[in-house]
């Protein structure tokens, strides 16, 4: 087991017991999987084979998805833990009432039609409230798609997971937990987690926030174990002073990277009648993120590998101790690319001592370039780029951090040659095999010696094996050579940020 | 047969018969597929089936993957139109000497080792211009990976292509041609230009330019019908008067992008490394892209999704009249970042008038939003999302562009629910066929009728079904909301552009 698998949940908070539930009472889902999102999200919570008890509650139907379903909340033999509301808003009213007599105190209420409607949608909001007084309710929603928890009920439960999302696509399980006021941030990126190696612990639709908000989820957070990095999806801050107070307490110990939404005319249009709030200035926002030691970018492409470069960094321990770059290549163009887009990115790429040069040269054809970036031109030594030049790199001490780009798929090259009917000998099947022990395993050894993160890059869409190969050893590795300057530049801030304090906090 | 595929090469300029060889001599190709660069080089060459005789020239070999080999060029039975040199720096100047006194006028070298060395080099480079005078011979390169071209022979030759690239990748073939002082940016941007549909005419690494150098190639894309989007890959503008003159003869009729790799410290010296030029400021090549009209970006992914969004309004002729765009929606979260971004890239997102959202209510859930952003939330009737509703905003006059956002994969969400169990009925499977008709056919007649263009957006990579599908029939799609409003931004601004220069050269 490893050191990450033994971390431990939060399970002091109460909004532990919503993500664990172990009992489940829901309203709105049947049988056609096609067109009813309550039955998709039901038919994702029984794939997660979390939840203990699951009882559907139809007025006509006899089973839903193979449980037998009951006509009323009050007809179900127990009180469960938890329910799960997926039904038009005005029905939502009379079921919370019946679930308040049933004695359930945790819901989630996935239906909109709520504030973000207007008048009549704030009328219902207010009986929500009414109703979560009277029978010491606390609800998450309304107008959301509830939650993930890749860690339910861990450590006693290995693999359960619960899924309360209509996509049925879910990502590895990781460090990185999201609060998110939009479902789509929370649940639709998850193809995209998936195929780039964003491993997720939870993963949190927050919708109208009208008695759980994202402060509280930070709340939990802060003392998650499971939980070593956030990402945020804002569009409006409701508790303004308790936000900026929790994310400084969070951000020197849990790096948290967000996307706001606000600042526009539209974008405010949109968010009204998104979640119904009314956001702030983009200039205003800015300030919060940069006083609180919050990462921000308006693309969620970039999100997505900030916390994936947040997550490794986090994982092993594994942060740059300067801002210092190397680069090494087999392509010159990639390397005068990234060699740009780093300086423009405050990074620093520094010639090679003659010492360095020299000891490079000796593996290097003599038509290559050494100076940083090391050019190695057209060279089918995998190992020399991958493995040997990075370790010659990071045993001088010149460099913070390293960037290799030209990570071949040699699955599909040797399968391409196989089918234009070339004999492979078994030395070249061997290659397949090489990569873990000669390159993955011995880089990964030496970044976490030295805290210099290697970077890989390559040519290929993420999809192609090797990319998968490198991912599954949490190895930052990236489609082309737009991003990982990008990732280095907030990996770099935010390891002078957090020396600095936790410098500042561990005084006495 | 479509108006593109009618188009027709430039026939009457030199390069030309450098892009469309009917015979060739190759020096440095042999039987090892996995470490020789020009055997792979050979094997691409083969695989395209365009050239006509093939003569590898060899000191020890009897056959070169299935072509008889020759001792020495002089052995070769007939005088090949064109040799390809991929030899140590030092053996070249022999083998084109031969190559002169054969009587063989174009040469490509791909050969490294020359300036981008040093005096040795430099050298090297002046012995090539003797020869290349005293033989009336001229050539490309060195120091780069030869080209592509998607059309050779056409249209006496349908299918042939010619890859003198050693990645044996190839996109869909197109309209966009790439020239390139970076191999890489020539040839191992196929992989996602294969996966994002950017379709490609010709890409050409041009190396050096010791002889032939990007002008001459803008030049021969001015009047090459089969071109009508050009990618530039910069290091250094060698001529700079000539480029100048042609790139602002060519922009407004036919968009251009450019990456420059230059103007910082660290990429100056790895450009002088890399092909051996000096490189200029990043203000100097900005106002050099403004005055003529050229759009360039430091972002490769960035560059891909351009070149493809030019080469659609291209070839269907779809520019938009104005900046105001419509955004339609599943999702709020993606819609107010699409908002957001819009109006941070300068283009409007108007509010829709009361009878456009009139007529949208009435095929959308009551819960949803029709002011601009659109946001249907949770509706399945993906035939509404993704035409009926497009179709009304277009017909309103409102916008001059459209971006829908909830592409679902329904081939995938289909296979998960069989294989969960559920037993699917035919009018669901129906829902794999009707995209066609039912969408994609139509809104493509009204993007052109309106030259309004729709982008589609949706949280799949590339890679799955359904954006391939959207892809095949040059309709720009988009994983995740990063991109579309980026590429709305260049390609209103073109358009605009190209309005007010083509009325300009149109007056008397």
């Amino acid at each position: 087991m490893s050191k990450f698998e033994q971390k431990s949940p939060n399970k002091d908070h109460f909004l532990y017991s919503f993500l664990n539930p172990r009992s489940m009472a829901i309203f709105g889902a049947n049988n056609n999987l096609l067109s009813t999102m309550g039955s998709m999200q039901l038919r994702n919570i029984i794939t997660g084979k979390g939840i203990e008890e699951i009882f559907p509650v139809h007025p006509r139907l006899e089973k839903v998805q193979g449980f037998k379903a009951y006509k009323s909340v009050f007809d179900i033999p127990v009180t469960p833990d938890f329910a799960f509301l997926i039904l038009p808003p005005k029905a939502v009213i009379d079921v919370m009432e019946e679930c308040g007599q049933k004695g359930i105190k945790h819901l989630l209420i996935t239906s909109g039609g709520f504030r973000e409607i207007g008048s009549e949608g704030i009328n219902l909001s207010n009986k929500l409230d009414k109703l979560a007084k009277k029978y010491n309710i606390r609800f998450i929603g309304p107008n959301c798609l509830g939650f993930y928890n890749a860690w339910y009920g861990y450590p006693e439960k290995k693999d359960a997971y619960i899924n309360t999302f209509w996509p049925y696509m879910i990502p590895e399980r990781g460090n990185i937990s999201l609060i998110s006021q939009s479902g789509t941030i929370a649940a639709q990126t998850f193809w995209h987690a998936k195929e780039l190696g964003v491993k997720i612990s939870k993963s949190i639709s927050v919708g109208n926030e009208r008695n759980i908000d994202l402060v509280d989820f930070l709340e939990y957070f802060k003392n998650d174990d499971q939980t070593e990095v956030i990402g945020l999806y804002i569009e409006e801050v409701k508790r303004g002073k308790e936000f900026i107070k929790i994310a400084k307490d969070i951000t020197p110990k849990k790096p948290i990277v967000a996307m706001y939404a606000g600042g526009t005319k539209a974008a405010s249009r949109s968010i009204m009648s998104h979640t119904g709030s009314i956001g702030g200035s983009n200039k205003m926002m800015k300030a919060v993120f940069n006083t609180t030691g919050i990462f921000h970018t308006d693309s969620i492409i970039e999100f997505l590998h900030y916390l994936r470069t947040f997550s490794a960094a986090q994982k092993y321990n594994i942060f740059p101790n300067g801002k210092r770059i190397g680069i090494i290549t087999d392509s010159g163009g990639s390397g005068s690319m990234m060699a740009k887009t780093a300086e423009l990115n405050g990074l620093i790429v520094p010639e090679f001592s003659s010492e360095l040069k020299k000891s490079i040269f000796e593996i290097i054809p003599p038509t290559a370039s050494a100076i940083n970036p090391i050019d190695v031109t057209f060279d089918v030594n995998f190992v020399n780029l991958l493995y040997k030049i990075p370790k010659i790199v990071m045993k001088s001490g010149e460099v913070n951090a390293i960037i290799v780009y030209g990570v071949f798929d040699f699955d599909e090259v040797l399968d391409t040659m196989e089918n234009s009917g070339m004999i492979l000998d078994d030395k070249m099947k061997d290659i397949k095999m090489m990569i873990d022990n000669a390159v993955l395993k011995p880089i990964k050894r030496l970044m976490k010696k030295y805290s210099i993160p290697v970077f890989y890059a390559g040519p290929f869409p993420y999809k192609y094996p090797w990319f998968q190969k490198f991912l599954s050893y949490d190895i930052p590795i990236f489609e082309l050579w737009d991003l990982p300057t990008k990732c280095l530049k907030i990996l770099c801030q935010y390891s002078e940020y957090r020396r600095n304090r936790l410098t500042l906090f561990a005084s006495p």
